[in-house]
């Protein structure tokens, strides 16, 4: 597969690029007989959306979702599910003067030298754009996934550049997050950020930050060992997001420094199985493992965090090299976020969501 | 797939468990014509090998790996080749007393919830063993790489327990990494990690760390976005290792606190790319990114970071559930490793070839 | 992968119900470069269009095609291309009598036991629209494929009914094919054909029959295998449009009462074999093989047919059943083809060019 | 995936050549909790086994299987089950003198040409021995099956040369089909067909035929549209195995010359679906579909024809090219089959057990 799929059984495929005709994703696999209106998925893109708040990017888009397939009478039917979102602001001539250049940080230069082509409108497929896709289909993961098992995906920002938020992961509410434009639960943390956004921004520079995904109310089993164990396939598809840098599971790089004493986590209660599966269900105490052993989930709760750069596209004056390899002086003038973790929140539960769904398939095929 | 194949062009299926009959890889879809011996492999299977020094497990077994398909006459064929080694010193009654438990940090509680049955000798497939298998099958992409473009991969311990090296990993060499049975080219470093190792060994405890892992001489254009960004796959592949939990590529976590106008990397210096691909090939003078723009390789070192967690079998005693869900005390005896990352540094080799060869493969297919 | 994507590396997703929104192919994998227009497609389209002649359905679609992404300024990218398709003259109301009725020959029931649920209106997925996708992405890589390497893909009807043409594979052309609204090359043949074509249809009842496919200037060398050998994978694409029962590769069931003596192709001549191969190329005096060998393909001509079955939807009344398993009487009166094959040529040819196109880049990736 | 693996939840992977170390199997995705021994599988590579008789090779290889991991206890554990069988009587030596020469009918040629180098002891990969490993893989898929849902897999010869037998597929028997070396159940033609055999092999050529697959008490559901239709990926099986020139299904090529009126299976009876599942289950008076509407099995049998050529090798002297393209004179000397469609009836067997198996899993995963 190209690189355009993501999921073996859960499998979307996307296309699109952000100053073309379309953003769009092909879900295959998704169960029948699952609810499914487009104003389910518009709530989630709208979280996405640029424009949203005074600290995202200004471009205009409504990011308006079509269902054109596989659902009939709002069910889906077991065919697939074709999502598409047409792109209305797109200023292609914003990019005009950056035809011929290679922006720093960027993917320009790296497109040409593979393809030998690229759309330098907008970034063309490696923009950001793109994640609306990913957005879309994580909802019909999620939704079937909640509807089924409960399950909750909740992600937040926990940094933004030095400003670290204060939360026990264990507590933290959907309605929190949303309760700020930031998306940080921690009011005083989130406050701070919004403020450092602000003046980075009027600076012209840009910002970084990590983000926590918690994933609650697993089914136990998920995850395919050996190498298609839920964190690696977390990883993937956390890494696979533009502009991610790290990946920790669980203890993530504390556990560096900890002894397997202090790190194993305690078995410190018990359940049932469902039936069939003998042996008990185990609890933890702890939970540095992350929510999986083996690379399969125990039904604690899996938790993980996400780092991603600053934005590449700022608006200082930097040096560059235009496609002679000639140095040239760049200064960004288009619609870009100061910073991209507000709206990568629910590219991260997306993905999340699609994870989850497709192994949870997966195991079914097998063992259920 | 259903887990234990890795790659989709350099494709690697592999089996096998602790205590079962043999390790085995399949490789389907290397090249014709590459020369290959089974000693070729056993150079790297013996930097894996237990009982290679005083600070690894003692299990005695040779790894000797044998070649039984897809090579005549010393070259391969382009069909599939089969690696297999067998088990000669597994001790199963080691593990009789571990048949109704599960042991903290292990797989044995999930194996059972997923399978609804487990094999409980030595792990079974949730062993580290497993990744004999990976360190064979890596060879052969080392091989081909290296002769075709002169990559090189080195990766090295870079810390242990709390104890860190002070090294510029551009100029690390595999002598170097191979000059102490730590595997760190820090000298004095890898002196203090020996004497820690023994002390924590000698407590009945046990030790994690971080390798870092370095590619050099990598042929522009590798990595297929959006999905199977090269960082992507080499997140998963290191997630996929037992025992790991955290991943970093270039700035990493750091990045987080860094504005753009600093993270971004200068494009320095330019060269030429080959015929056919418009466009200059950026160097750039920092190398923040990692060594790939949009998920594609830049010609730049690759280098990344690997968290592991402190071995989970520990000779102290520790609290534990049998499988009727009863409190039990458990004390290890078999022969564990108190720190896993000497012997991993080739699995980490491995694995970042497997990846490159696969992404070399697809860019091939599409683009060259 | 659930069953709407064909090939690995010129992978084609395909969505859309006969009565949805639009049939719509993302294409990813093709190489960058490729110059493409919508108008491309079009002309293979109107070859797949009802309405195009008095012996197809009369329904009245444009069958418009839109590129939405992966094209900038009339090349290919490197990244998804996006085709759609809008439907226009679906008239659902023509299937509110079948809501709930299973009609013969057809996948009501079976989409049902499968899905649960089904989408009734003119089949749905199951409906011989879905094949615009295939004709849409099938232009695609004939383009490619043509362009290359000269590639021919010529597919013909050769028997309608009982009335079979008299031709030999190796000296029709496309003009031939395209000279009469049966695409039968043979003029006499086509005339009654078509004239037993309206008498059928005048009856109420329909026809089947068989389609040839001939493909030329094949490069030498591909197919994959052991599984993945070329006819397999041209038998899955021909077995996978509706309404196919048979597929014959070179000699076919004739082969089974020849001797070895006769059937073994003798090597008359021969060339050589790109730099770098090793060996002669083979050219055969007879092709019983069809164009490969071992799975592989010769260079010479490869051909095999295709049987279809007659159209399940016929105005002629027939028992059938209902969801209830209640009996009830059957007469279909939407807009139906007495004979899909004038129609199911471009299918041929498109699916045959997606097979060649996936082998090509599959043999480029391993061996060039 | 380069070609050697079969099915996507039922993941077969094989290696080895005809003179190499071993043929071997990994399986992955078997569901845990089935019970397994080797003599399961020796069973049926008995049926496949040169020199059982007669009228096959005189080839001495005793095919003995072990099962070196996946299995504990004599049960499957859910993780990769590796199968192997080492090579025996491979004498290389007989093959020297066509090191370098091009078989008629054989795959040397165009695996020179594919990899530029092959391995010419007894057409290495292309061998028929291969399919050792498809079938020891089938007994796996067919163990499930029969334990799970009773399904019936039996496949016999119907023709050799030009003597058919007369018999209703309906009604055929596995020990029918074991009673005579030829594997076909109407005895008086069975007869016929070893007279036959023997005639043309004391000729010093070789006979082609027929086998029929018929596969019983399916369940509903199985196949996946639009491109995994069940007959398609049985027609990809089939055609698959080497020297297999034709695949019908159900009506097959009659169904060209049939009217839509007699073609359409008429929906006689009906029953009740499985709980959740809405609608009746159909059955019907006659079987022109074969078994599947929409590419969905519908319960009834599944029947389908497969055609195999004469085999290549031949004793009668013929004509043919060296490497150079030098015409030069080959009379084989081996050991070889006058006739492989005995030898064959458990890989067609074998094959159809794993295409139902895949698709069980892969409907249980979305649908059940």
């Amino acid at each position: 597969m190209p690189g355009n799929t993501f999921g073996q059984l859960f499998q979307v495929t996307t296309a699109g690029e952000s100053h073309g005709g379309a953003l769009t994703a092909i879900i295959d696999g998704c169960p029948p007989g699952l609810e499914l209106m487009a104003k389910d998925i518009q709530v989630e893109l709208d979280r996405r959306r640029p424009g949203q708040s005074d600290i995202t990017s200004q471009r205009q888009e409504e990011d308006k979702i079509e269902i054109m397939s596989g659902v009939m009478e709002g069910k889906t039917t077991g065919t697939p599910i074709l999502l598409i979102a047409r792109n209305k602001d797109a200023r292609a001539e914003d990019y005009d003067h950056l035809k011929n250049l290679y922006r720093p940080g960027h993917a320009d230069a790296t497109y040409q030298a593979k393809y030998g082509i690229r759309e330098w409108r907008g970034g063309g497929r490696a923009s950001a754009r793109e994640t609306l896709a990913r957005v879309a289909a994580g909802v019909v993961a999620q939704k079937y996934l909640r509807e089924k098992f409960g399950v909750e995906i909740i992600s937040y920002v926990e940094q933004i550049g030095d400003i670290k938020a204060d939360l026990d992961y264990r507590k933290v509410t959907k309605k929190e997050v949303e309760s700020n434009t930031v998306r940080c639960p921690d009011k005083q943390a989130a406050k701070e950020m919004v403020k450092l956004i602000k003046e980075v921004q009027a600076e012209g520079d840009s910002l970084g930050g990590i983000i926590r995904g918690v994933l609650r109310k697993i089914p136990t089993g998920l995850g395919e060992p050996v190498f298609d164990k839920l964190p690696a396939d977390l990883a993937k598809a956390m890494m696979s997001i533009g502009a991610t840098k790290g990946f920790e599971f669980g203890s993530g790089f504390a556990a560096a420094e900890m002894r397997g004493s202090k790190h194993n986590d305690v078995f410190c209660a018990s359940d049932t199985l469902p039936a069939g599966r003998q042996g008990c269900k185990i609890k933890t105490c702890t939970n540095h493992a992350g929510g999986t052993l083996g690379g399969i989930s125990t039904g604690e709760d899996i938790h993980f965090r996400v780092a991603f750069k600053p934005v590449a596209t700022i608006s200082k004056e930097q040096e560059t090299v235009d496609k002679e390899g000639k140095k040239v002086k760049l200064a960004a003038t288009g619609r870009h976020d100061p910073c991209v973790l507000p709206r990568a929140v629910p590219i991260v539960d997306g993905m999340a969501a699609l994870v989850l769904m497709d192994h949870y398939l997966r195991h079914k095929a097998q063992n259920l």
